[in-house]
């Protein structure tokens, strides 16, 4: 039998494992950051509706540039945040891994850095290496904020090409502070002023679950500014693998150098659609899930744990003495959440009211035996 | 306003433009090999059911090993072709294009290289090089057919990482013998036996409408082959983006280190399915394409066109003095072709027949003026 190794793959893939959580069949699942409620019964009747329209042209190639599904986002955005982008500001894939993919290919790749403030999304990083972008591991206080002192300096120091800031942040559910992601900005702009600046990436994957608004009206004036989003986790759509960014219309159409064409099926393209006709009923679940968030960090911290303050719909708790023992111990009483790998903590995603209870109920059988 | 070159993009992205065949609006489109057949309703119907019932699921990620489509398609591949390919010998991606991105990002990349025989796909040459990978251009010979020996002496020569051969070969229909690519893989495999040999990468998108069996049996004792195909053309569904492979499982699981965590959405593993349960209906229309596509060789000969031999669902034709104004004068009767920059020669797709009956008539009317 061939095994991977016998192949002429390259040097730096060589004894990897693929990145993903184990997913494992577990009555009480909360450990990838999905939103819990399921899509209502109108929009699965809508998505069939728009999919079978779609489905009439299938033997046709899509529109490669997403047009209506941009102005869709775009309307959305501007919509909740009050920031007005029009259609030319954004850029849709499939998922925002590979909107990452994409910026990186154009604004990282081989001979070039990217920083991100770890512990993070370590797909930023692990996206890096795959576009062979070198990946600088930047540095955070004890409470997962940033250290803007020290973020500049390594900026200053390191000159990276592209910066990564994840707000709110995961896995710790950590929002950025505007002048945080302001200074990192000029920091990378100066450090790099001679080559055209450094593209900032703001990771708003989490941002519909924050108490702060969204930092997309900072894009004003910063066109090396781009804000990452997803349809995953606030839209209930995880299984469509729809990102999307918005920009300067000059990193849209750079991003445009590289995409593969016709990237966005006509059947993604048609479902994200459905999906933004039910936007408010959507927004409505976040209410609640933010709600069941606040609810399981005061309760946390009343069961003893070390909670850290969350904008998302997760929560990162501990301390354990062995925070992967812990994660077995949840998993042994039916109840899966995430080992980030950050020392002592563990992730939770805020599920429904039934599935967080049966959570608290297991973490309050752990909590002696497992706490540091 | 911002444009591209002001932002800090990669230096080899300067001044490059987008990849893409223009999408206008015309009455008779035979430009991207695109199935002219819509698909039935009967399969759009199943579609809107199976799309309905992964929405339901749709806040969940997708299967990430896409296990129950790659079954379907190694069912495809084995009732096909007769040669028994099971599901972990199959690997999909959105469009065939992220399939060779894939395999590019594992086995090419900097400081790599790969070569084609062109004219060819041009993704191949342009996924290289968005992945770092060096692009050798290898030769043909004037019918467009593989010189063996150069080739060999090319691979020899040059020690390219990964092998491209397009069998039938877009732009120009020509398929590739199944000596030429066992004599191309021992090439690859002996120029770089010290490094675990050669990845070859047989493209068949085409190979439904070919004269000629599949070369998937290759595989069998041949783990740096690598067979891709498409549900692009043969199943009438380019507006889907499904490509997949077929290789040793090895490759499958090399593949997975570089692949997007959760990169084909739950909505295009339903729809794929769909498309499989109704693959006889769907090989008919490839039938009848076959012979328009024969018809099409005969008229155009007839016409006094210089026709190469075609085994896809395109025909490549000329001379034209200038192909560029012979397919600005198509353009002008209202019938849309593709000028891939083989110098003298335009490649129609094969359409319905009034489609086709258009297609010839404007042929008739210009080549009096265009013919070389």
């Amino acid at each position: 039998m061939t095994r991977i190794d016998d192949l002429p793959i390259r040097g730096e893939l060589r004894g990897k494992s693929p990145y993903g959580a184990p997913q494992l069949d577990v009555p009480v699942q909360l450990n990838t950051n999905e939103n819990p409620y399921a899509l209502p019964e109108p929009l699965v009747a809508r998505i069939a509706e728009r999919v079978a329209e779609a489905a009439r042209g299938l033997n046709r190639y899509p529109d490669r540039d997403a047009v209506e599904l941009r102005e869709g986002l775009a309307a959305y955005l501007t919509g909740t945040t009050g920031y007005e982008v029009t259609r030319r500001q954004v850029w849709a894939a499939n998922g925002s891994n590979e909107v990452i993919q994409q910026l990186l290919q154009t604004f990282g790749g081989p001979g070039r850095t990217a920083i991100g403030f770890e512990p993070s999304y370590s797909m930023h990083a692990l996206i890096s290496r795959s576009t062979g972008t070198d990946w600088i591991s930047g540095p955070r206080n004890e409470d997962f904020t940033i250290d803007v002192e020290a973020a500049r300096r390594a900026v200053a120091e390191l000159r990276p090409d592209v910066v990564f800031v994840c707000s709110p942040n995961n896995p710790t559910g950590t929002a950025v502070e505007r002048d945080t992601v302001l200074a990192l900005y000029e920091a990378a702009q100066e450090a790099r002023a001679a080559t055209g600046g450094a593209l900032v990436v703001v990771d708003e994957a989490y941002v519909e679950f924050s108490h702060r608004p969204s930092l997309l009206p900072l894009l004003e004036g910063r066109p090396n500014l781009v804000v990452s989003r997803t349809m995953s986790k606030a839209f209930g759509a995880a299984g469509l693998r729809l990102g999307y960014l918005a920009a300067d219309p000059a990193v849209v159409d750079a991003v445009q150098l590289v995409r593969l064409p016709y990237h966005l099926s006509a059947v993604t393209q048609a479902t994200a659609l459905a999906a933004l006709e039910h936007t408010a009923t959507l927004l409505g679940y976040v209410e609640q899930l933010k709600a069941e968030r606040d609810k399981l960090v005061a309760e946390l911290t009343a069961i003893g744990c070390e909670v850290t303050e969350s904008d998302a719909n997760f929560v990162q708790f501990g301390l354990f003495k062995d925070s992967h023992a812990a994660w077995q111990a949840l998993l042994d009483r039916g109840v899966l959440v995430r080992d980030n790998g950050v020392p002592g903590r563990l992730r939770v995603t805020a599920g429904t009211p039934e599935e967080n209870r049966a959570f608290l109920e297991a973490v309050r059988e752990i909590i002696k035996e497992h706490s540091a």
